[in-house]
């Protein structure tokens, strides 16, 4: 009986297993912790160690790009096909800090595989994800008999991104000619759940913004001027108050204005999830949902943008009290935007919409810090469906569809490149990112794998849009 | 041409007055500041000292009153009129703290003479108010004849008012049945201008709270969580917006239950008052006015409540932005009343509205400390008619009607004397309460001395109500 290619290519996967799973605990020896400068060593070491793997597996271009901070590096290895669609993988090879005292069981440098689970910093978060790439691509070649991948394939793999990517913007534009791309597939991420395997389509883009308020010159006494003259951190909470209506829906006008709505097909998708609100609400440390009124949770968060108090200050904070009317109050706000939100014009919007917001004699500031574009991908475009697809013959099962609440780095790529950004994660809420004793699930890392091996002849054969190489924005 | 009564009030007063000073100044050199434990033997030595020089004025009883923390004096002269009115006059003996490294030209300490104005700390609050009532009480025994006062006279004058009164209340409770009184003048406010004699009528009352916001159990991620669940910094302004309509009235259901309305007559004595409001704006350090609706300026602070955010705080509060839905918020308000507005009765209203207007998920706590009564003397009271033709007299002008916006512990002697608190004081804003080089008007000072020198036989002679000993509540 002839194999199957699935079935070939797990008996590659099988045969390369104990390699390969060497090959990422090497990897994950080097404590490359971007945070912290003693480390800036490692994270270099981390660097040149993957280029020399990314040799290696094949790749005929590997760079370190150097960054005003942590190296990056680059890979390329063209298709034979040259009319077949680029496509650049993002992830990152720096870690989060790490320690016993921060109460591992282990070292956290010292990989260790218990109960099929691969305990070390960065095991999920994010270099098991890079690395699964490296064996499902030797997989591709090896089951279809090819000698270069069926697409161009890149790989963009940071080294800031713990430490919030602050050169990686630079670096995608300086590099923008090289890494242009017909869809970016970011391996940073996770799905649903160890037994319900999912693709993200999106991440939620973000605006921040500090307001001052500024009323009288000092504290004034409440005694004697309280009641006739405006007090800031009232005109604060009133702001802050009018931001939205009584059914939790932002008021400020335009807001919503050009957002891509959810589509029926999403909405089912996302309710059939196996989502237990109870479990949630434990997850969130929170003791009821409140959201925008006619979604669901899973909406709320994945879906809909929001306007957020993250901090509100103003007046006496002492014990006690002290009967003044304030000089000032701040208020801090984020937005979380989705696809058809530009930043910048919400930007507009929010300065234009404050100033009738306030009474006669609060003077006020309003400072708005980095913003990120949301990024969204249609169910039906043809590279989230061979990547659905891939997954699905890898898991053996059907695969389902969620966003992503937060926002991040990925944005860039998509603004930059101009391409379609998709999220190929295996790992699960359970596997520690940030945490003691973060580790990867063997059984889903190989599925990884086995995504990848599936995944780059699906996208040739089914993106029939004529490859057009982009002049990056 | 034989002298009128008014004409030997003041030659009383012009050939006493360098004794009374050099009186004034020997009181003024103790440093009584009650807040510095280390003056406390001086606060000692000032109460001493006032019980003595009462004694020497010739009341027949003078007592030091022991209190839990500085001492105060009580004297009282009774009548040989057994039906005259009992009147009581506070004050207090101790002072600010004052130093030349605060910015006084000379010693706080070293009382000095300068174009008509005497500089020491306590030369107007309170020891030159206090101490006009000895040569008024002379000059109204020597013009009248009398060897009584034409009132049963007392006096009390505490000593620890600029640390918050801490014991008054205990103390006036506990001296009560002493205290009966039929009236209180209380000697330590000020009138509108050197040009504009007043007399004040009432004081706001006080009511302050902290309510505590809690949400999520700790900080949580506003990119994973935010959205679907509810922001206690976002509830803390919602309630705090809530306060007050559109108009900066109340919304607080029977806020505004049994206020003792303004009057057409106060309304028109208060537009009355050269009231500049851009100069009363730059002492409020304001840029613009702001209050209830269908109020001037003076009406908002003297006789409408008020609803003040002294202090809000929640969430991040460092430079930059973090994106969090916040663990907890806390809003510091107060609240000013007016008369017919009961502390107790506003508390427990604030605590019925609280949890209504707070959502699902939000547990709060509300902790209200202290409250402070409001007290209003009608504008025709006989008491209050007396005060105002004796320093009519004494200015040789009409004298108006003002209120104050603060709050104070005349308040405990009106609720636990339950007799009506008359505001003598004649004070100016000039001269810098709790500042460097406070200071005190000769002229007024002594305009203090001749009005009360008027005072005790108007009140006797007016006061037609039958006295009544009173069981104090």
């Amino acid at each position: 009986m002839s194999e199957t290619p699935d079935s070939a290519v797990r008996t590659y996967i099988d045969t390369h297993r104990a390699t390969f799973l060497d090959d990422l605990g090497e990897w994950l020896r080097i404590p490359s912790v971007s945070a912290d400068p003693d480390h800036a060593p490692d994270v270099r070491r981390s660097a040149e160690w993957l280029a020399a793997k990314l040799k290696e597996t094949g790749f005929p271009t590997t760079a370190i790009w150097e960054t005003d901070g942590a190296p990056a590096v680059y890979a390329h290895w063209p298709s034979d096909d040259a009319d077949a669609p680029t496509v650049l993988v993002y992830g990152h090879h720096d870690v989060q800090p790490a320690s016993v005292a921060d109460g591992w069981h282990t070292d956290p440098f010292e990989p260790h595989i218990h109960e099929n689970r691969l305990y070390a910093r960065g095991a999920a978060d994010d270099k098991g994800q890079v690395f699964f790439h490296t064996l499902g691509l030797r997989a591709h070649l090896h089951t279809t008999g090819r000698t270069s991948p069926a697409v161009h394939l890149k790989l963009l793999i940071e080294g800031e991104e713990e430490s919030g990517s602050p050169h990686f913007r630079a670096l995608v534009e300086e590099h923008a000619a090289q890494l242009a791309a017909d869809a970016v597939i970011v391996s940073d991420t996770g799905m649903w759940s160890e037994t319900t395997p999912t693709v993200c389509t999106g991440m939620r883009g973000l605006v921040e913004c500090e307001i001052e308020l500024h009323g009288p010159d000092q504290d004034i006494h409440s005694g004697s001027f309280g009641g006739a003259v405006p007090n800031p951190a009232t005109a604060a909470a009133r702001l802050v108050a009018a931001l939205h209506d009584d059914h939790a829906r932002v008021t400020v006008p335009g807001f919503y204005d050009g957002i891509v709505p959810l589509t029926d097909a999403e909405r089912t998708l996302l309710a059939e999830l196996p989502f237990d609100e109870a479990e949630w609400l434990r997850s969130a440390k929170s003791h009821a949902t409140h959201g925008e009124a006619g979604y669901s949770t899973l909406e709320r968060i994945w879906a809909r943008p929001t306007a957020e108090v993250n901090g509100i200050a103003g007046g006496y904070q002492g014990a006690g009290g002290k009967t003044i009317v304030p000089t000032s109050a701040v208020v801090k706000l984020s937005f979380r935007l989705v696809a058809g939100q530009d930043p910048q014009r919400i930007e507009n919007t929010l300065r234009d919409w404050i100033p009738g917001r306030l009474p006669d004699g609060i003077r006020h500031t309003v400072t708005f810090s980095g913003s990120t574009r949301p990024c969204l991908t249609p169910l039906d475009h043809p590279a989230l469906q061979a990547v659905t697809r891939s997954m699905s013959r890898a898991f053996g099962r059907p695969v389902g569809h969620t966003r992503e609440g937060g926002s991040g780095p990925a944005a860039d790529l998509q603004d930059v490149l101009d391409a379609p950004v998709l999220f190929l994660g295996i790992s699960v809420p359970s596997d520690g990112w940030h945490a003691p004793n973060e580790k990867v699930e063997l059984d889903l890392l190989l599925k990884g794998v086995e995504t990848t091996a599936h995944l780059w002849e699906d996208l040739a054969a089914n993106w029939s849009t004529p490859h057009t190489p982009r002049t990056p924005s």
